[in-house]
């Protein structure tokens, strides 16, 4: 065992051309013996709010004191700002720290988790060159910045501090709650991301049915709520609480997109027996 | 050099997501300096058998002792035990460690090893909570046991011991031999796995064509054995004994899926000229 | 900090197989202590021109001394050589060191780095066996050999001394210039690669147009020549110098191969005023 510093890396990069590897090229320059974990370079492009769900859902499994380099960077190269943030409760050990643009990539950590403090990265001494190129600031900057994070330099270093108010964040649509009769509880809400199963993920907590008798309501058909995968025969359509904590639709043995044919964005209903 | 323990994981979840960061941040949060090697990801959802395949295939090119963790989960959340195996000869230093669902993914490895000694994962000290999810199991079992196991636990801590004639097996269909006149034997098989470049890698084995005079009848076409793809000119099929010791059959420089039209479970028979 | 050698690894296997594993798991047998770092698997099967590329585009980014292993194959079996070449002015200390078939594989890095020194891998006590199979050197020759390298095995001991003229090279069309009138050049090139964000990489250096006006005629359509992608409405197509060096055309926001329906290999012209 040792203490050195875990980093992990999520982009829209895809893994055809070698821009990951170039970043951790970049990354072993400065820095050869650091840990690197890739959580997903397939975000589709340019798509910032699921990057910020699968950041969001990634982030309490990491050591605490993680750094995070995270680029869906549409607006590259344009004013938005280059940030690293700290977030958690111990300004000694935070939670992690937080590296890309400020573009709402990290709204989904944001809220869950406090900002010990957040710097523009303003300090082209920690670039790998004073004149970043336009277009490649996973590169240029966050790349090196988070070596540099992961190698003992601290945030404050990195440039100038910034208020936690002015990030950017992403606004999902709330869940809208409805009584309906006397024991019965709706909650309408949107799938907000689907995974390589097919599964569905929604943006309702599961708290919200714990230990209760529920049902989903998707498309004019009734799912009923259940514990896992199995508790369905193979093919048939189910409701469960998803190992991201969120209400998930999924289909034992199979493919809940494709059998129900729904996507990012849908419509769903949790009901809820009162007990 | 030093003595640390490389540890490989094979799932069917995919690059997409970030599940198999998440338990590569569960690994590192026991012991941040694993060496951790992906075999591959993209296990097509749920299928043992290839799971399986793959695997064997790659168990022999790896140090002695290391771990190998295996989520391809269909039944996750049901009966199915958790398990993990020590194979090899050595108890002292086994040739590997397999750790996983007990659904027939380790198939291909035990035809080959012998079990040194199997356990059930039933103490939940090692796991990552004493209440895993229901559909996660490799996120809050097998990760964290990985984890455990290439930091130094002994295989009987982690659960009480099982019997190895217990464990769950597939089976492959067996090769059928058939002599057909004085001089020629028939070897009739199927496709077992197709790989990246459309290699069709049949379970027949390398074994019985070498030093021989043979052809392979797939489809109604009679295809020449050879060493190598340049053996052919460029578009034409051949047969040889793939890198993997198993009859393969490919194009030089092309694709044999495409061109023959064949897949998984296809019959293939390897016909055998004696001397 | 250490002093530990980075490898890299760069091959058309994909990652559905297990053979980068296998590759990693042999490289872990003779030093279990290696940092990898993939640069991309995924070249389409047998393209060597695009493995050239993406090397010659991730090699200036690693640290000096770094070992690139690359196998993208076709002739494996064959006759063609298996080599190592040391490149950059240091002998003491290289830019780095290319391992892989001798089949043009490195054109792109050696167009950019002068040869220290180059050997034919023929010495098999530095091969994970004798007999390697005719199929996967990279399994056989080249993982073993970028492992001992990595290692502190120098190059003379890997096999014989060749002579730097007889690597072999790809060529690329020349880009061709051409003046129209007083104040106008044109340079006709190619597009050399395409990305995973549809960007057209072109073989036109950037520096060609480094602080001029200038245009790109493609496909009878005239694109600006502009510094970044949000300098352009979401979905216009623009041009610009990309993070590689070269001219690129691209699309804000959007998919400039799909839009402007362009490929590897279709021409381009880049008109500069001059001042």
């Amino acid at each position: 065992m040792d203490d050195r510093k875990c980093l992990t890396l999520l982009t829209d990069f895809g893994l055809h051309d070698s821009y990951v590897g170039v970043m951790k090229g970049v990354m072993a320059q400065i820095n050869p013996s650091l840990t690197v974990v890739d959580l997903t370079h397939q975000i589709p492009p340019q798509n910032v709010a699921l990057a910020s769900f699968s950041l969001m859902t990634a982030f309490p499994y990491f050591p605490k004191g993680t750094i995070h380099v995270a680029v869906v960077d549409p607006g590259v190269g344009s004013r938005r700002r280059a940030i690293a943030v700290a977030v958690g409760v111990d300004s000694q050990q935070p939670a992690g720290i937080l590296v890309g643009p400020d573009n709402g990539l990290f709204s989904g950590v944001l809220s869950q988790n406090s900002v010990i403090m957040a710097v523009e990265l303003s300090n082209p001494q920690y670039w790998r060159t004073s004149e970043p190129s336009s277009t490649f600031h996973g590169r240029d900057l966050f790349a090196p910045v988070g070596a540099y994070l992961a190698s003992g330099v601290s945030l404050n270093e990195l440039g100038h501090e910034i208020s936690p108010e002015t990030l950017v964040k992403l606004k999902l649509p709330p869940v809208s709650t409805e009584r309906s009769g006397n024991y019965t509880v709706k909650f309408k809400g949107i799938i907000q991301a689907v995974d390589h199963f097919g599964n569905l993920i929604t943006n309702i907590s599961g708290d919200l049915v714990f230990g209760r008798e529920w049902n989903v309501l998707v498309n004019h058909q009734l799912l009923p709520g259940r514990q896992t995968y199995s508790d369905r025969p193979p093919g048939e359509p189910l409701a469960l609480v998803g190992s991201h904590g969120w209400v998930e639709i999924a289909v034992s043995h199979g493919n809940a997109q494709s059998l129900l044919q729904l996507d990012w964005g849908d419509g769903v209903e949790v009901i809820v027996k009162e007990s």
